[in-house]
Order: structure tokens, then C-alpha cells, then sequence
């Protein structure tokens, strides 16, 4: 059985504590990002904004620390409330389980304390992904989040999730996350299986990047007493999910217009509707570009052009073609970004 | 060529002016839902909340006329823009060309003047969908609803489709409105030929049942010039749609909670967005469950339990059996609404 | 209830005794196309292949029936077995339904009598499906083949379908024979449904152009007991459907290749299985190209290269670009065709 | 650049020599299992059936090796060509890479060294996937079977398939074998790119799970003049694929009625087509109900009934529930074998 002890002490999770917040206090328009805890029994406040961090490589493909720190410390400026480590945008799949831990550890060590640091620990099996949930929290993270197991997606029903993520959040030193990313798994976490999941007490939300605003919005109904938190995977449908009562994003494009996505946050939590209707609709064709439509590379590519390190990807993820550089410069341009 | 004096002219279109109206000089909040015209070269308005009416059939499974006709008369006391006659709720697939004008007919005499009509005259040909839409200016509709072709799908394309629709809207006398359903269609209009359409002079909007917003925000975005307006396809997403800068809505569920749907609606448009998020959410499973769960033989069964005439499908659509009878109830009853 | 006397009576079923054939009693090497009817209380037998005819149109899109009946004279120096008027190759989702008979009782004409004339008379609703094809009976056709209903695909499970398809054949004077093409109708019929219409006296087989051979042999070997025939829907998979125990085939490519399709039944029913392999092979870019990747116009375009009158498509079907043309023709020369 | 040397030569592909065969020097009805090397230049020759073996698990999922050895003995007594470790059936997904490479070692230490040994390398990078082809060779397996990465499926086109399938072949000491299984991967790997990649010498040939049939005509058709040898990857449609000129099978029905698709085999290339249709009749239920229907915990559960150690899966993979536990028995009695 899951101790609430267990979150609240030991090594891994030094700043529980001060990241607990109980969300039915908060007041309903946030005016600042500013969070504190309020005690014991309420579940960890993850509001915000977070790029999912991509991973740079050197020319063999090498994770490139360096770059990686560097990218963390011009991030520094911008009102994240964290970052997420190997969403599927850190290119997780492609790195070693010693890589992933090592990754994370140095993100831990770069990023200012009162950012928080998520972790993606989910693998196949769920004994690989405690384990590595397991180590991840050893490095420091504030929470893990826990991917879909997909390949057998045809076995991956509501009974065979439930117990994958019970197992997890379970063993797991720090609360967990659900992450939903049907664009890469293949597959739709239930809402059935969400609903039951979010009554455990070391599960405190979801990541959903699938985009489907109804499911979103059944969900966040349906978990209404958990104090149950769901964050937008994409800036793609952030202003929507805000206005079903999502709180925060977990957002591919705030790698590059981290500035502005936090700016469409303030205007959502701030009840600006008419002028986030206008910052989200010049963002869509962006944020698509460097996800669904041509992918990491397409997001490393643009980073470069805002002076972070992008760079290449691992194979077999190709460079961009000429006519794909010039339609995301084009994205980008239309949009009065570039 | 296309001639706007058509538009403006002859004797199907005779309501034509009065509701010819400019969605530039609306208040940014309605609070209340009359509209009038002002002036010529503008669009007409078809902002507000539409029921997709069902058609009741005998037992024999011959329209019936008269339970048609009372539906109609109760429904006249809920504050509706208008009513659509032959969405795919209105079982349209199932009735002969004869019936379906005639349907259309009935519905023109027995609803007030001062409310729209728009009839779903989609045809699989060109030439078909022309005629149709024709018979149906004839039969004193204001506007027409075509539904993208879809038995051969796979050469569908944007050039296919905006040569149709180019074609169906030059020829009609009312204003056509794009009807993108991929839940029946398993196609999707392409984003780009929506774009292209929306500066046809007589193609007023889309009715977009997809319920993919981040999709329709980027049609909202990239029509914003035209004066072209975005109806949400279902209650399931109405209120992201308001969001995002849709102006109404073609849902289902309004057959049986009409009230609440337009209520719904004056929330959004009055900027009570948390008042808003409370009563989307608790549409959101009775709505789910007279579509895509249940079709409209669980949408027919509802509207008997609300003092509708629901009644049979045509067949091969089958009679709910007792679990899903008792699955909808449900989806009613947990929401507050039974 | 079905009366077997009807399918053997009346009016519309002249032909029907001689038409009639026990398939067990069908050497296991045919090498002769020849058949002949052996007594009562068989089913039709309908083996053999059968071009799925395009229907000429004018250049104002109007039925060219003097092509068609041109055509029809190419086709008679070629082995099949008969003629399907209406599949999807057919465009009869784009005819009218006083057009679909026309079309129907011109190639009754037209056709010398040992032909089989078999009509797609599949609608939308049962009701219509039935009136369709008693009106296709009535101009001489020896079949029927009805289509899986689908823009209601969510609610086409095997409870409505076997419903659907039994009202049919019971009401049908004429055999009828099922007809899946999910690539068109986005919908399997599910093998148990099959299985269980299998038992129907008046439904005598199905044409599959889905392709998935496991399904088609499954579906024979299930309904073995039933004198049940299978047609492949596609020459692209006739070989490996004749080896599961297919009978023929209704093929777009035989309105081209014709001979070379009757050719590859030969081979099979003869057993001479690395020649057939060989030919088979020729024939899949081919058949590809006018089908799945660039559809009826495609099949029309060849056909005028092969002395045909093939001609321009019903709108929204465009001709193709000069571009696919290109494509189209290089499938047909590196096969050696061209 | 690859050296065709390099295949024939080194520590690790000790036995290659003695498995190169030409294909074209084969007769065309083999009677016996028995093959040999003809010469240099020649590919290796794998034609024949594999079990793609499961692995068994003790009760803390751990993996039981000394099961894993009373399999492959009772398994020496059946015609197999070889076996393959890691397909999808092995749950490779759910092993650490160090559980991987242990696996294959155990296995090739177990079984005759006339038997082939195929080892399922593929990982999502480039790099991880050379790595563990290189360490599968020198734990001494003869070829590599490696699946297409997916996890980025959405830029997973022909030109990042074939880049990454080159730099893998070029590394890899032992032959590779592409594997396409698109109901785990959500991934077609393009006809187009398998075609490119057939001309690589390290490449031998593909393992096709999809079972589109026409599909893999069409490879064979366009790999004719490349020695390419295309293997069915389901007992599903083996028949089939032998009737198109596939040259063997990797099927997980194999490892439960070993026997049986052994004969199969033998009726196939012996040309005995009408005994084979019946034999592959009665195995497409069961094999469906052990891949696609239940999974791999169907597998192991009918390994049980059929006296081999079958056992529990990994997490989160599931028991089969009382009612699924039934059908499987129904699928396997019905048509006889239990």
C-alpha cells in the first residue's frame, strides 16, 4: 500500500514539502507563479509552464552536456515553473537507461531550486519503469512522468494500465504523472483507467498530448474531487485546455517561444480570453511545425534560429530537407515570429 | 461566375437581407441573441445554437410529418438561431431525394420566420449536391449545409474538394456552409481547401464536427479576413470552440436539452467562462452518448424521455438493446439531467 | 420468410434454373470455363471473373450508353463469366436511381444471354437497398450485390448488418451477394455476420476488396458447409485468394486487361501455380494504380490507352495530373503491358 | 563501406559459410529440410519455419532460462529450419538489453548447431541497434531480425528507413533480416524502401508480419533479381504467402503446434495446394486468437495446454481473464487440436 510518509521524506524528495499546494485554495485568477505548500495531505502543485527540454547531441551523436546546460541557463529568464526531462521530445527512446539517468541528473544540477524538474521514466515493462522512475528520483526529480507502455498496444487496456501505473505510483519516491501521447503510442489512455488512476495518491495528473478537447474536458469533470491536475501537451490547444480547466502545459514550443507561451498562460489564468485567443491562433502553426508535421528535427532546427543549441538529431531521425526548412522558416515567418 | 445580386435577389432568398449582417461590428459580448442586417456586401449571419433536427418515422419507417411538426412547436420556445434540417443526425443518408426536400419543406412552414433554416443538401456527385441544394433554395431555406463527398475518399483531395464546393456554391442560390463530419466520413477537408473556400463569396462557414480544436482555431486564424464563421459540430467541445472564436454551434444534444445548450452558449459569448467550464462539463457524457457512443437510435430514446418524438431509426439503424438503454440513462442521470 | 420457389419463379429470374450449379460436385481442376446448372434447391453458381464496368460519360457528365454499349462489344471476345454493373469502379455512388437501372437494363441488353449480369444495388437504408433491388431484378439482372450500409459506421456492428442484409435477401428475387470494400466504405462486414448470412438460401456469396487473406480464407473455411462462394474484390491478391479456395474474381483491371485476368483464373483453377505466381505479379502495380492510388479516373485514362472508352469522371472525381498520368502509365510499362 | 568478407570470415559468423545457399539453385518441390552452402557470393539461405520462441518467466518475472531449455529440447524433435529469439511473441520489448543478449547466448548453446539461431536486435537508434546486433553475433547467431524503429513514426519515411537499415547492415558481422509488424509498430516500412534495401549484400531478406498479401507479392515481384527472401510472419496466411513466393514463415502458432505448420510448409513447396488449404484453414483460429485476439498471454497459456512451459508474461501484460481463457480453448478445439 502507498505510505504518504514515503513522498514526504527521504533523500529523493528533499523539496516535497515545499511543493505541496493545495489546489482548492488557489485563487481562481493567478496574477503571479508564485506557489508554496500548505501541509500535509494534498497533493503536489504542478501549475505552469515547462518546455519538454530537447537533448543536443555532437556531430556522433554524443549527448552534448555542455549545450544542454547552456540551453538550461538562457531557459533561466523565462517564468517556467519547470522542466520536463525525455518527453518524447528529449528523444528518450533514442538514449541508454544510463544516459536517461544522466541526463536528468545534470538537469537537476544545472536548473535554479525552485524550478521543478520532471522526469520521463516510463519504459515498456512495468519493472524497467520502476526502476528508472527509481532512479530518476534518486537524481533529484520532482515527479516522474510515466508514458503509456505501447508496443503490445493491443493488450494495453484499462485492466492491464491500471495495474502498470498502480505497480509504478506504488514504488515510485516521487508522485507521478500519466502522460497520453497518442501521436507517438498509438494508443489512448482510457479515461475509465485515468479516473480510477487519479484516486491513487502519489498519481497527482496527466500530461495529454493527444488534443482531443472533449476527453480533456470529461476528464478533468470526472476527476473533479481528486485534486486531479491536467496538463495541455501541446501549445497547439493550451488556450482550449485552459478553458476546461487544465493548469498548466507541458509545451514542445516553449523550447523556442517559451516566452510567449508563458505570456498565453498569464493571459488564460488572468481571464484575458479575447487577447489569448489572439497570442494562441499565432502560435498553432509553430507549434505544429515542430511537432506533428516535421518532428524533432524540425524543433531543434528552429531553435538554433533563437539562439539556443539544437542541433542534430540521433539517427535514424533524418536532418530536414530543403523544402521542409524553408516550410517551417515559412511557419514560423507567417506568424510574425521569424 | 459567381453574382453576389443572386445572393440578394429572387425568390428563394427572400429572408436573404434581413440577415445579412456584420460579424465585424458585433458587441465582443451578446447578451442577448437578436440580430439584424446592416447593409449589402456583408455575409449573413448564422451565429447561435442550432438542433441538427431528427426525423421521426412511422413504424412502418415513413417520415412522420406531424410528430415532426410538434417537436418543432416545442422547440419554439427555446431560444435557437434556427434549426438544421438534414445533418447527419436527420438520418439524411436513409431518405430518398423526394423525402428530403420535402422534409425541408415542412420544416420551412412550421418554424417562425424570424428563425434560420439551413438544410444539409450534400449529395456524394457534384451535380447531385446542385440539384439538391436547388430544390432546397426552392423549398425557402436560408442556407444550405454540404457535406464533403466521401465514397471515394481516397482521391478526395484538397483539389477535388474545393472544385465541388466551388462548383455547388456558384450555383446556389442561398449561402452554403462547408460540413466537415469524419466520424461519418472518415475524411477530413483539408485545412488549406477550407482556407481557399472561405473567400468564395457565397460560402458563409462550416459547420466542423471533427472536434479537433486545435484545427478549428487554425481555420478561425486563417479565415480571420474572410467574415467566415466556425460552427461547433457537437456540445461536447462547444464551449473550446467559443474559446478559440467560434460563433455557434450545429449539436445534437440540443434535440433533447435545448435549454441548456443555449444557455451554454450566452455563458461563452457573456465571457462567464467558469460558469461556462461547470455546465460544458456536465453536457459533455449525455452528449457523447447520443453520438458517437449510441448513435441516434440513443438520441431518438432521449428525446422520448423529454417529451420529444423520438421513436424508431430506419433500418439497418437498430433499436437500442437494454445495456445500452441502461448506459444512457446513466450518462444522464450522473449528470443531473434525469 | 424466404420462399426458395420465389428465387426459382417469376419474372425476373428467367434465367435463374440454368444459372443454377452444385459447387461439390465441381471438379477440383476446372479446365474449361464451361458451366451448367445440375437440379433444384442449389445455389447460383457464380464462379468466374467479372469486370466491375466504368460507366462513359459525355463531356456534360451525362451516361454515354453508346460507349457503354461499345464497350461492352470489346468485351465480348474476352472469358468472363459475366458482367458487375455498379460496383464502386462503376461510379454508382454518383448515379441517380433512375440512372442506376437505366445503366442496369442497357447492359442486360447488351450482353449476349450466358452472361451473368450482376447489379451493385446497395443504398443506405434497407428500405431503399430492397426497392433497388427488386427494380434491378426486374430489368433482367441474375444478381444482386449489395454493399455494407456506412455513414453510419459506428453503429454497423453484425446485429444491424446481418438484419439488414436478411431483409434484403429475403425480399430480393434475384440471388444476392454480399459485398465488402472497407477502402470505400471504411467499414469490415465482420466474419461472424458473414458466417451467419452464409446460411441464408438467397445469399450466395460475397465479393472482398479489402484484400486481408487471412479474413477470406477464414470466411471460406467457415462457411464450407454452405456452398457459399468468395470473389476477390482486386486482382491484386486473386491468386493467393484463389489458393485459399476463392472461386473468381471481380476485378477493375479485367475492364483493361481482361484477357490477361481471365488468364490468371485459368492458371489457378488448372493448377499451374508458378505460372500463375508469375502473371500475378505483372499485374499488381497495374491494378494498383487504378484502384487504390489513383482511382477511377485512372482506370478510365487506361482505359482509353487499351482502345476503350474510358473518358472523364462525374465531378468531384478530377482527371488526373499530368504528373500521376505518368505514374499510371510507367506501372503499366515496367510491367510490360505498354 | 560493407565488405562481403567480413560476412564470411571472423568469430562471429563461424557458421556462416555452411549456411550460404543459392536460392536459384533450389528445386523447385523440396521434399527434405536439408540444405547446404553452394559457393561465395551467395546469400545466406533461411528459408523454412522458426518459432520466434517465447520467453518464460518465473513468478517474480524473472526469466526462467532452465524453462527456456526444456522448450527448445522438446522443440528438437520438429522440422524447424531454426529459431527466432526476440520477436515480438519473446516479449523482447520487455527485456533489459543485458536479458537480451543473455537469451540469445542461452539459446544458441541449446540448440543443434544445424539449427539457425535469429535474433531480434532491433532497438529505436541506429546506434543502440548496432550495438546489440554486434553483441548478438558474438553471442553466435547466424542473422538478425530487426524491427523498424517507431516510436517517431510521423517521420519514419522511406529515407530514415533506409539510412538506418544501411548503417545497421553495413555494421552489423551477421546478416540482417528487415521486420515489418505493423500491429505492434502503427509502421508500414514502404515497399519502395525494401525494395532499395534489398540490393544491400548484408540484407537477406524481410519478415513480413502484416499480412497484406498483395503487398508482399509485390516485394517478392520487385526483389526477383536481389536473392531477397521474404518470410511470412503469421501461420495466418502462410499458404498464401508460399502462393505468392514467400520461402518460409517466423510464426508464433509454431511454437504450440510446431508440427502441424512444419507440414504445412512441406504441402506448400512440395506443391500439394489442396491438402495445404485444409491444413491452413484449421490453423487461422487459432492462430488468431494467440497473436491478434489475445496476445501473447494466449500464447503462453495454450503453450501450457500443449505440454511446453508457456507461464506468465511480464507486466503490464495480463492473464488472460476466465472468458478470454475460453475462447482460446474454443478457437483451438474447434478446429480440432484440442
Amino acid at each position: 500500500m502507498f505510505v504518504l510518509g514515503r513522498l514526504l521524506s527521504g533523500g529523493a524528495c528533499k523539496r516535497g514539502v515545499s511543493l505541496l499546494r493545495t489546489r482548492v485554495a488557489a485563487p481562481e485568477v493567478k496574477t503571479s507563479v508564485k506557489r508554496h505548500s500548505s501541509g500535509p495531505g494534498q497533493r503536489m502543485d504542478i501549475r505552469g509552464i515547462y518546455p519538454p527540454i530537447a537533448t543536443p547531441f555532437t556531430q556522433k551523436e554524443l549527448v552534448d552536456y555542455h549545450k544542454l546546460e547552456e540551453n538550461l541557463n538562457k531557459y533561466s529568464k523565462i517564468p517556467f515553473r519547470g522542466f520536463v526531462v525525455q518527453g518524447s521530445n528529449g528523444e528518450y527512446a533514442y538514449l541508454t537507461s544510463e544516459e536517461r539517468v544522466e541526463v536528468v541528473r545534470r538537469v537537476r544540477q544545472a536548473v535554479p531550486k525552485d524550478k521543478l524538474v520532471i522526469a520521463g521514466s516510463g519504459c515498456e515493462s512495468s519493472m524497467a519503469t520502476m526502476q528508472m522512475s527509481d532512479q530518476m528520483a534518486q537524481a533529484g526529480v520532482d515527479a516522474v512522468l510515466v508514458v503509456t507502455p505501447c508496443f503490445y498496444r493491443g493488450r494495453m487496456d484499462s485492466r492491464a494500465l491500471i495495474h502498470h501505473y498502480t505497480q509504478v505510483a506504488d514504488a515510485c519516491p516521487v508522485p507521478v504523472i500519466l502522460y497520453n501521447v497518442p501521436g507517438n503510442t498509438s494508443l489512448d489512455l482510457p479515461v475509465e483507467a485515468v479516473v480510477t488512476l487519479s484516486q491513487h495518491p502519489n498519481i497527482v495528473g496527466l500530461k495529454d498530448s493527444g488534443g482531443d478537447i472533449t476527453r480533456i474536458a470529461l476528464i478533468i469533470h470526472k476527476t473533479q474531487n481528486q485534486d486531479f491536475q491536467v496538463l495541455a501537451g501541446s501549445a497547439g490547444f493550451l488556450l482550449a485546455a485552459y478553458s476546461v480547466g487544465a493548469v498548466g502545459g507541458i509545451c514542445a514550443l516553449a523550447n523556442i517561444l517559451g516566452q510567449q507561451v508563458c505570456q498565453l498562460e498569464q493571459l488564460c489564468v488572468s481571464g484575458q480570453w479575447e487577447k489569448a485567443k489572439a497570442l494562441q491562433c499565432r502560435l498553432i502553426e509553430p507549434n505544429a511545425a515542430v511537432t506533428r508535421k516535421f518532428g524533432i528535427a524540425a524543433l531543434k532546427q528552429a531553435m538554433d534560429w533563437f539562439g539556443y543549441h539544437g542541433g542534430n538529431c540521433r539517427s535514424p531521425l533524418c536532418p530536414l530537407t530543403e523544402s521542409e526548412t524553408k516550410q517551417l522558416q515559412s511557419d514560423f515567418t507567417s506568424n510574425g515570429w521569424l
